[in-house]
């Protein structure tokens, strides 16, 4: 038996007390953003903390303006392998429960449920988020403790207490204390699996730039009746150039928009092909049958890894009941891009900001406001943490782990990598129905126990 | 000496009595939009009554719900010339006087004043509108019943008093007396000179048809970083829809919209080029600088004889403060057409659904309102009236009278053409600086004195 099987044996064992401890935890009352609740959230992260200290990490509470925060790291000196230093983030507080009478039992009371599919599941508010998923990799860490005596690598863990709240107080804690929390890759697990069998990594978070532009033709309204004809109108010349954003294949067509855009390794794609997320699935629940974006490409590019322009909104002229034939002197449009791989977002808003003083007469004005220039979060699948991390999970599921782009953003993550300059893995066990953020959250048996066997796994494969 | 001149010489030295009349009109004050007026309109009613009695006319008041309508007309079995039977119509009613503080003298005392380049003016409210226009055709009329016994042809006369609250009575008047209404020839006299020294006639108005569109991609409103790229996006889908309906050349791209257009004659068009209205001229007080519409057309054709398509107005999505990521669901814009000539309002309209139709990506649709479908009056530059009117300004001015379009539209226009089977020309003698609607109204004595002279000439050409 080699030490790996050793301590995934030991989690095998140990999953009551596993499972005991995570009751003890979802016990308690840490509502974020429910001031009542503040010494719940303090007990929450004293629970944390006792238990980090337990395996044998140096644990403290860290106060903000806010909930404090759970800092432990494996102590000065201990020899643990020579694998990558890791900063494992997760957060300890819970949504808010209301409404209340749509839980079938109290919310702070963990117990098992069994599905009519035969599926054992954990319920409680936090059962998965993030509790739960956190748990898991806390089980994973006592386990190696127990078995080997040590952890396989060096663990930074900070466990934060206002995820749910929008972690007002994060960002400035992590500037503060970059040199402490600085390592050489972080590790979240606050994510999804793609379906209950198949294990998925989030390598990428998409980028964003959000722009207003205000356009003048006229000094004033004007009669269409008098005018019309001769005088340009601002709802024309923006419908023009908003019209030519995209060509005939769904393309973005600003100068250089795909500079710095990534095609798929092959291995990848095929992998993302193998899942076939039909249109079917993904917009027929909301009303809607064809693919928008790019032609050619799958609807997982187009919403995770292929960058997008979206008009958000537009306004001018009348927009009243009936009929009104002015000719507006003003109108306005928000114009968002969705970035990925290495598009660089300044680049990208002086592109649009060409694009459409090239295009407007030369009577008419521009002004231009940005509300967001975000790079993209891209961790490159040639990364070595992300190729063992795949390896292990293949290894716990027994098939390959799906790497996904997520196509909204997680902001520490962002923070992780400008502030440190420290890529992160986001691998979680979370499922479509584990009604997180709602009445009846629930957490699979079968996550929780088989995501601590993964992340044994993952550490193990690491530590190599 | 002709009957002509001598019917001139006639206007000429009564001039002095033409202005009394005149006076006498102004002082009564017939606002018709505000209640407290009410007897002082019936009264500027009577006044019209009695003087067109006065001429040998057979003139009443024909009530309506609002203000009165002089009704007068040449009496059955007086012989009147082989000319045309003509419907002249005008108002007795005038615009409200405030802000009565911006009055250099009080507005119903009419008084004689001399402009600083020597131009003597009549001001007074009314003195253009309409009193004082509709007063040269009176006078006009009282010259040759002076001179000549009788009219030179049949004619009958409409003076309403509602014209500046919407003429709300008119249409339904009209309708209910069409045989008695019904001439072959309506003349207005309501409308300007093109300057001090050239005479003009209005020989089209643009039609008009207002389409409100309202488009539905996806069910709900969707998030711009789960959705955007593989949803539809229905300002996406409209701008691109609306940036189509003109083509580089400013010309609109609906199919067979400019059918029923028709290309002005040559003469026509050299006038139209010789009064050389600039782009500095016409747009520099509005703020812009370059006509926006057809390539190779002058401003006056783009504004006056050429159909337009004009997006007055545009809404969807987020248009508040800052950003939001949003991919709306909806988005709606209202589209105007003006038309010309033999266009056909229901074929644009039909076009114009089926230019959107055929451009909506098949997940996605369109519903449409209408809120206007009137055809272009079009008097036609070979109408035989038009050719002796333009003649008989010709010779009155001394220089070619102009003919040209209204952008905009003057519904009794339209209600003579469809209800009547009747065309009108519209001869005018205001000016640009004659305040029309706003304090200290002026008329100038040469625009009423030669006014008269040119009704003179007209109805005399008309009656050969």
């Amino acid at each position: 038996m080699t030490s790996i099987d050793a301590v995934l044996d030991r989690i095998d064992r140990d999953l009551d007390q596993s499972v005991g401890r995570l009751f003890d935890f979802l016990r308690i009352q840490s509502v974020s953003t429910d001031p009542a609740y503040k010494d719940q959230c303090r007990s929450a992260a004293e629970y944390v903390r006792k238990d980090l200290a337990g395996i044998g990490l140096e644990a403290s509470l860290r106060p903000t303006e806010g909930h404090p925060i759970v800092v432990a790291k494996t102590p000065q000196g201990e020899t643990n392998g020579k694998g990558p230093r890791v900063l494992f983030y997760g957060h300890y507080d819970v949504q808010p429960v209301d409404p209340l009478d749509l839980w079938e039992k109290p919310p702070f009371e963990p117990h098992f449920e069994t599905l009519p599919d035969g599926r054992k599941i954990i319920v409680a508010r936090g059962a998965c988020d993030d509790k739960g998923q956190a748990m898991t990799f806390i089980e994973a860490c006592r386990a190696f403790k127990a078995v080997t005596g040590k952890l396989p690598l060096p663990v930074t863990v900070m466990i934060e207490g206002e995820e749910e709240c929008g972690s007002a107080h994060l960002f400035d804690f992590v500037k503060a204390n970059a040199g402490e929390l600085k390592q050489d890759l972080a590790l979240i697990c606050d994510t999804s699996m793609w379906d209950p069998k198949t294990p998925m990594i989030t390598t990428s978070l998409r980028g964003l730039v959000y722009e207003e532009v205000r356009l003048t033709c006229a000094d004033r309204d004007l009669h269409s009746g008098l005018f019309g004809g001769a005088a340009q109108n601002p709802l024309r010349v923006l419908s023009k150039i908003l019209g030519a954003l995209h060509d005939e294949n769904g393309r973005v067509t600003l100068s250089g928009f795909y500079d710095g855009v990534r095609e798929l390794p092959d291995d990848i794609k095929a992998d993302l092909e193998a899942l076939n997320l039909t249109a079917d699935e993904f917009l027929t629940p909301v009303g809607l049958k064809l693919p928008a974006g790019e032609k050619g490409r799958m609807i997982i590019e187009q919403i995770a890894t292929r960058p997008t322009a979206e008009i958000n909104g537009i306004s001018g002229g009348y927009t009243g009941e009936g009929a009104k034939t002015v000719l507006p002197g003003k109108a306005m449009a928000k114009v968002s891009f969705r970035l990925v791989g290495a598009q660089d977002p300044v680049k990208v808003r002086d592109a649009f900001r060409e694009f459409v003083r090239a295009r407007l007469p030369a009577d008419c004005t521009a002004e231009f406001t940005n509300f967001g220039l975000a790079a993209a979060f891209d961790l490159g699948f040639d990364n070595p943490a992300l190729i063992k991390t795949r390896a292990a999970l293949a290894a716990e599921w027994g098939r390959k782990a799906v790497t996904v782009g997520e196509g909204g953003s997680i902001p520490i993550v962002a923070d992780f990598k400008r502030l440190l300059g420290m890529d992160t893995i986001m691998v979680g066990f979370a499922l479509d129905d584990d009604r997180v953020h709602s009445p009846n959250e629930k957490f699979d048996l079968t996550s929780f126990h088989k995501g601590m066997r993964s992340w044994v796994r993952i550490l193990g494969a690491l530590a190599e």
